[in-house]
């Protein structure tokens, strides 16, 4: 619907769309929404779950469970004509169609695929496509909110670029000790561990239960598509010096959900421990998801069910390293709820609203 | 290839196939032949590893490691001519099918899916086929050796019908109570939970690991095809009247490997917690893969990665109740542990030959 | 302190306390609390936790975030001044002292212990004491709501006892049966199984995660003190005739949260399939927490993270049973969530007051 | 007992004790010993177990399985009078007390703790006392032997000092690279995960199940005594200069057995993929335990039952850096399997003897 003062406050319930919400990050987008208090969910789509109210399909209580499903091929543009804000949890492709077609619809979009985090070259070596849209993807604001530089461009923007789980976890990890000058920008190496969701919702043999419980591995070593992502933020934020590499690997836990990330950058001369853990400390005081904590505290358990991220650091001057850690739950954090974290942002609600309550559930 | 004298032990090396040897039930299977000392693995069948050695896909040593698989559709009868004994893990349909190749070949079979083991009536209700092959049913020997009654036959058969694993345990937790009369053959209750590898290895988004980790649930509730199964072996056994029917509910854990059974039974006047617990000693005594425990020692870290059978029993009379456990590896005791001790009779060898040196890996 | 109209659902906060908050029942009920709306956390007592905040100890938000432990020896009468409500999550035998303490204090209580569940002459037998306070254990009002004949008598009591977690399992799996005339009173079997957060929160060799990962068994067979308190609410409520038994076996589960209980009956003569799945139905309809689903639907991942119960059922005429399942989140519906229910109910507040955005966090 | 030939290959079994024989390590080792046609086990040691068979407590078969175990306290020299070979696994404070005793008894000594693993001088930063017995320390072979550039060495040591498990995984990850000259020996970092078996059967909150079930974490940052072993045996070997320093990072995995080790090097200036895949292939080639696979075949459900390691690794020379994998099963090749290939050694029989029909068990 055409909002004629983009993003404004206004004080009745804000209608919105999950095109994609039978995923695990559409899931989540749809539980998070029903208890945001600001948003209202008033259309999902899935081919899945076409013809199904969200109460029978995912047991959601409230006037979400009422939403009944569209199938995707059902989205014509007037389909959008009632909702402010599309959430696309579609594959990198379909978002960059569906995105086009939804700010044709005069919605604002929050888009989690990977369809507008890089640059359009890029897009062929990581992705394996050439961008369809780079007009759009030119327009496309990309937001973690704990680096964003100008929070105003997240304000007016019709298309904000959701990170990527790893990248999230993996610039938590860095970024304080970056910004402190505790370590030097050269030779970065992340080495992160995800929970089973990072993969999505399918019938994989990879992937089941048999194959991954008990098992501990590492996956498309030295070509993830998150490795060029984490360096354009760092690079964006005045982190990194622009073209900087780094190194990055993910690795498969045998659990559901949350990543750790552990990161190795070399120790500037004369830092110590001291250094890294106040780092930590000073890049959470502004953030109100990022809490500090010991080294050994930063732990799935602590952030599972929520929007926070877990960040600690630690130094050794004589093997000349600091370590940096976060843990983030990748479906809230990492997917689901930075979502809507960015949508208030866009919308100019609190940063935190509808996000304040998730406690962690562990154990 | 014509074996003359049925089963004789000969002293060299005796060769064997193993169709579908990519499914964990073949998987295991080949792992235990290689290991076996009398017997030799010839050949191997299995579309997904058509061309691959058994070293390459399985990191199989020795000279099993040699092995090259055939695809399904290479198996001609000739395929068949230097095996004495073949192993078929394939689907019930596929088993009938291929059993009938294999003994025209000259070769006798240990079949592992359910196509030989109800009676023919029975198929269309609880399989959903019409039994094409009803002169091989009944020729067709059913073996859980700890139930046989007359092993003689076994020894002289050319195809074997090795139990579901279900059956295995469900039949190791109530032959015992009611063998010593300590329990009524009437009203039976029998409540199993097993590992995913029970289903096979497939793509799955229900057996996915983000769908079963933390899931605990029941399937094919009323409706398990190991229900007649259970009932015509003990009804086979005399320890229940023909045509008793009980009651059997399969459950999936969240683990890779393992059944319990827990079966329920009403209590013979008179008897009480001691008869339950010599009732399981006195069954295990000559049967050297069973091991009676107390109730609560019957777990499935005592069993996994052996053909053992751990069981159990504890009885109120208060409550009239008696409660046989059994606890087994689905893969081994429950399959292809099962399969090779079946084949050590048939081909008159020790019962327990390649089969000994089996322990538990847990934790 | 003095609430001269007991349970008067004043406008402002209540204020209300617990015991025991760093074992796994009060750190759900501690998270529950601070999201309520209504009631207010302002005392907490762990001997663990003794001075620290429940920010830092629990990563808690908000104003219970701020609240200090207390160590129990420090809890005098006075300490309880400020508290219109304590809840006790702490062993049977402190739960009896501690409760007379706080009705000392003019509080009213919830006990989520045993020391009040079961008649007196139970307790030598099933929980191997005799019991101390045989007047507060006549005067204690035991609460399971969905099986609750006199609300009445919640509204007014001074102290709640909170039902053990199987039994609310086991009662939701039996009672729409029996009540609906599906099954036999006699003879019931409960096969139940349990996350390892069942067991508390303890250093153990048993349930350390090497043992219990990958394993599965039963435990106190036929001794579980849930058995005579699953019969007593059974008979409370007329669904079984005074002084029936029946038999209830508990397993542990690798997994942390969640209970399933497979219920089986007898079925009365005439009944079937479509009477067990209607009587679940209909159990369902005015009870908030219910849900009914079909037999296969009963699983963990519906109800981790809420007070929701997932109930159903289904009969083979031709094998004379009926089979009922419940799901329950043993911390919660099993545990602190319906502590907190039974509070809404003493209290005058709705019903379902703080608990209805609970949603289901997995996977 | 006296043995004139130290290491001779006698034809006749050869008596070997297990001190420690119910902790996770000696378990294994038990039942490798069972299972080995060389070695028999005479006496097994353990406080927990004194007075039971380890037929009955560990539910061995065989001869072994008729051994009763003593209790520490009952070890005296004259115990040792009829054992050619000690195991010890023990803590390192008990291990270094008992080699002694078992030495001046004649036994030979494999010692599976931390006691002989460092030089003296290191003992009180990492291990937290003062080595008591420098003596000792000084004669001990430290002995990984796919890393072991003096064999001989081995062969005639009286008492040989085990590897730690992450040493184990961690050298075999890097050493492929450093001999080959892919990677600077400057720089290294090891990110290593292990499963809870790690950490020994003890009781404990932190390793409970409901604790570690669904979480990752690191522990013992910058402060783990692993790091300065791997750093010697890499020295040692020369594949690094004397007094380099490496950072090494534990992390702890919701599975009970494997590790996999994750190792980064700065790539040699005009090296790349290949010549890191050419590395490992050619460190297994003469390593009967080695395999070389593809970077993300290096998994735990490939080496866990086995005493066999999976190495990988790969390069970008865009990012100047070499990524090396190695997967172990902790309790097999990083500790129980290792000490059997180093008894071997020491007796004169083959490197393989009783290893080499161990299988992964995964699924």
């Amino acid at each position: 619907m055409n909002s004629p003062v983009p993003g404004a406050a206004s004080a009745g319930p804000i209608p919105v769309a999950i095109v994609g919400v039978s995923g695990y990050s559409g899931i989540e987008l749809a539980r998070l929404v029903s208890r945001h208090g600001r948003l209202r969910l008033v259309q999902a789509v899935s081919d899945k779950w076409a013809g199904r109210s969200l109460a029978d399909a995912l047991g959601l209580e409230g006037p979400a469970g009422a939403v009944r499903c569209l199938a995707q091929a059902e989205v014509a543009p007037a389909a959008f004509a009632d909702v402010e804000l599309v959430f696309l949890c579609t594959p990198a492709e379909v978002s960059i169609e569906l995105a086009g077609r939804a700010l044709a619809a005069g919605c604002r979009v929050v888009d989690l695929s990977g369809g507008f985090r890089l640059a359009a070259e890029d897009y062929p070596r990581w992705y394996g496509f050439v961008h369809p849209a780079p007009g759009l993807l030119a327009e496309a604001v990309y937001s973690l909110p704990e680096a964003t530089r100008n929070p105003a461009e997240v304000r007016r923007a019709r298309l904000v670029s959701n990170p990527g789980c790893f990248p999230t976890a993996s610039v938590l990890a860095l970024l304080p000790l970056l910004e402190a000058g505790v370590i030097e920008p050269g030779g970065l190496v992340v080495d992160a561990k995800t929970g089973t969701t990072g993969a999505g919702r399918k019938a994989s043999e990879d992937f089941s239960f048999s194959e991954v419980d008990g098992d501990f591995r590492a996956y498309r070593v030295l070509k993830h598509q998150h490795t060029p992502e984490i360096e354009r933020v760092l690079a964006t934020t005045q982190a990194l010096p622009p073209g900087t590499r780094l190194t990055f690997t993910a690795h498969l836990l045998p659990t559901r959900r949350g990543i750790l990330a552990t990161a190795y950058g070399r120790l500037v001369r004369g830092k110590g421990a001291a250094d890294a853990a106040a780092a930590v400390r000073a890049f959470a005081e502004n953030r109100p998801f990022v809490r500090a904590v010991g080294a050994e505290q930063v732990r799935l358990h602590g952030v599972v069910g929520t929007n926070r991220a877990l960040v600690g650091a630690d130094a050794d001057p004589e093997r000349g390293v600091a370590i940096g850690f976060a843990a983030i739950d990748n479906l809230v954090k990492g997917a689901a709820g930075q979502a809507i974290q960015n949508a208030n942002l866009m919308l100019g609600l609190g940063e935190t609203t509808g996000l304040e309550l998730l406690s962690a559930t562990a154990p």
